[in-house]
């Protein structure tokens, strides 16, 4: 660590950031700012081979086993919006981190942060929901802790749910596996989860529904490992959206993506909202979607896999990878133009998940 | 669930609580009040064996290994104080309450809620700190997350630490394991840490060197489960102290238990200070010690094992298990007089880890 310090002691050590000493909101993007406080703050100093894969869960390997491990916290406002609340989006995201490194859930923690004064029946709600979210799942939430912060320093309630999940024989999924000629596959329509806490949180009511997307996508990850060595990279675009996973698998890998705007899968609902408010869905949340980098040849089966899953219907070849432009992800867009998907430095819509 | 409700669904369902229908600081206690809320939301809605265990940590049976598998969010305030800061105490805590399974540890996740505004350079020093107490403990931190609220919806930085432990063949502790004639042992003074995070957030000054013993217990564990069968429980007593982790076990292994107060290690400037403020020190938390019921046979082996290592110098027998009055602590005083040890219902101070 010390080194990094020595000649810039004066100016700003510890850690000069970009843009400010202090945290922006930003920090918690998943774009840009979030990947330098992880290579200034967190890798330096944390640093080891399994976290330095930036996965979105660990595989580490214990007696033989390959055991999948993942933790997220769940600060999302408001706590119920259409198609979720966040009790299920905690069970779903982290089924979701662990169904992206291939592995089948075997048990959740739960810890509650619970701000003084909220209403009993609240948690009671949101515990309810991860009951039935778990159960549909097939796992237990065998551990938990609950602290409380007097009113005014927490926002009603977090919930952090951390996993372990097992990896079968013959899988492995991570960010670098993607390889010039695959295609890169997406299991449905964007933008849902993202829009509809927005809409939710601002009272903005759209054209047509719209709900959140959040569902556990370990099964249709299943459905797709039924090809073996298929499936080479996935990712749940969540916050940051499929351009923030596209843009971690291309710098990860070192190749170049190329994705065609048309064949992105968009409810009419959403597409109108997007424009509405300005912001491009490609980097609107999602929370029962996934991406994944396939090998060409195994394409079709793939796709064909997913269709049948309730979850993938819509499964479309969006793109494809290239050797030339690596870390660098561009867009055909509906017009013809060519444009280049960049990660945000920060956010578009914070507390989204 | 419904069951519980539909008698009462006109009063006050679906949670009738005993004090308010609000979340209160002492939800968060360690003591009734969180019993309280275990035993109506969370238990019956993640209704499962191993979460009914109550333990600190779970054990998983996957593929014939025996994981143990605990979350603990950190929420302490101020996040720096004498011994130790919120950074520190996160890898301890993880590692304590694995080791309190029997486990040895094998990673750590480490989620954080951060608050915008906070310095970078503060969460720096939190990282470094995490980082020294993994490697002292021996294992990485693997997997992570970072959350970003807005000013005044957190306090600064809140750390969520889950682990993964590997539970030797052999050993089976859980808190229902005390029998009577077992011995009640203590691996050292108490009431540190409580006291130290207390002066530094109140400004107190006491006589003589008020410091936090938060350290982490697994080689010291280790050592205790040489003797094999000899440890039924352990406990290391956080929130709500030796009193609240004594009832704990008395109530889960239905057993009696009676602790003599001249056996119970404690500093003089911990005992002046607890005095000052009309605090008992055995309601203070502790981040380094543990509690441990002993087959009798092997006490004086158990013993003289913890001696052998820097954090069990001062282990003392500090009491016996008896099989009358199941769920009750008892304790003869220096005075000559026997009173009861009760589980309080809230918090004697909150926010302490």
């Amino acid at each position: 660590m010390g080194s990094d310090c020595d000649g810039i002691r004066q100016r700003s050590c510890p850690v000069p950031m970009a843009q400010s000493d202090r945290i922006l909101l930003g920090h918690g993007s998943g774009g840009r700012l979030s990947h330098e406080l992880m290579r200034k703050v967190f890798l330096p100093a944390l640093d080891n081979p399994v976290l330095a894969r930036l996965d979105d869960q660990a595989v580490v390997d214990v007696e033989g086993l390959r055991l999948a491990f993942t933790t997220d916290s769940f600060v999302v406002q408001p706590l119920f919006f259409p198609g979720g609340d966040i009790g299920s989006l905690a069970v779903h995201g982290t089924t979701n981190d662990l169904a992206m490194g291939g592995a089948q859930p075997l048990c959740l923690s739960a810890a509650f942060i619970l701000e003084e004064g909220l209403e009993v029946e609240t948690l009671w709600r949101v515990v309810q929901s991860m009951r039935q979210a778990a159960a549909e799942v097939g796992v237990d939430v065998v551990t938990g802790d609950t602290k409380v912060v007097e009113r005014g320093s927490a926002d009603g309630l977090f919930i952090n749910t951390s996993g372990i999940g097992l990896v079968p024989d013959g899988v492995h999924l991570s960010a670098d596996g993607a390889r010039p000629g695959d295609r890169i596959v997406l299991s449905g329509s964007i933008g849902e989860h993202g829009m509809a806490v927005l809409a939710q949180r601002e009272g903005l009511g759209f054209e047509g529904p719209v709900e959140s997307d959040s569902a556990p996508l370990h099964t249709l990850v299943a459905a797709m490992l039924q090809t073996p060595q298929a499936v080479h990279c996935l990712r749940d675009p969540t916050r940051g959206g499929v351009a923030s996973a596209l843009n971690e698998m291309a710098q990860s890998s070192g190749v170049g993506m190329t994705i065609d705007e048309r064949a992105i899968p968009m409810r009419e609902a959403i597409k109108g909202a997007c424009e509405l408010l300005g912001l491009d869905p490609l980097y609107v949340a999602n929370e029962g979607k996934l991406v994944a980098i396939v090998d060409t040849a195994a394409t079709e089966k793939v796709v064909a896999a997913m269709r049948q899953h309730p979850l993938g219907r819509q499964a479309q070849v969006i793109g494809t990878v290239q050797a030339s432009s690596p870390g660098v992800v561009k867009m055909r867009t509906s017009i013809g133009t060519t444009r280049i998907v960049d990660m945000l430095a920060g956010d578009q819509l914070p507390r989204i998940c």
